[in-house]
């Protein structure tokens, strides 16, 4: 559950009409990024740029996450799919439209030995997903 | 081009393995919102909370944009498709994942007549995007 300020209640007309919505939030329970990280901490992967992952561990440690709305009662938005703490502070909500959604993109080879050792199902890829 | 400070230099390593990023900046130019506007001016679209629309105009002015990365050098990324004004100050640069790329959702039809007013190429979704 999202729960945005009442002052910005008049700002949230019309965010029912999408099915999805990108959460901008403040990651702060984050720490100072290492500049380079094994991915999710696992050894078998090569170091790689903090940059090029999702670790919330960054110098600005603004997160992001895409949910699909489940429904709005006022300022009180239900959704599914955020990947962040319960008490995390939302920046920004934006609507996700075509400039968002890429038919095809290419990602290094050790995200898919990621994706096989995650056990966390909100973490895991859909498979209906490209 | 985005120009990453040299002090991050090593924490880009390996982001050329991913075809496309999540670029985000603060919108330095942008003012104050309005609660509830017309998307991009347009009078012909009813009015809609600033929340439901993409306008730089938001109470935490942070932008972001899928873009793809053509190549690196060093601290130098050419991209694809920066929606921002030259100078906007980058705040963070992720890579585009399974998670971030929805296979099917809905936004409301005021979007569909946006676009087919749109002239700016750079704002035009992509014929071949869902």
């Amino acid at each position: 559950v999202i729960q945005i300020h009442r002052r910005w209640l008049k700002a949230l007309k019309g965010i029912e009409g999408f099915s999805h919505l990108i959460v901008v939030f403040w990651l702060d329970r984050a720490h100072k990024p290492d500049m380079q990280i094994h991915p999710r901490g696992q050894k078998g992967i090569p170091w790689v740029g903090y940059l090029a992952t999702r670790t919330p561990h960054r110098a600005n440690p603004i997160g992001l996450t895409v949910v699909r709305l489940l429904n709005r009662k006022g300022t009180r938005l239900t959704v599914k799919g955020l990947d962040a703490w319960d008490g995390t502070p939302i920046l920004d909500i934006k609507p996700y439209t075509r400039k968002d959604a890429v038919p095809r993109f290419r990602m290094p080879g050790w995200v898919r030995l990621l994706d096989r050792l995650e056990t966390d199902p909100l973490r895991r890829y859909a498979e209906a997903a490209p």
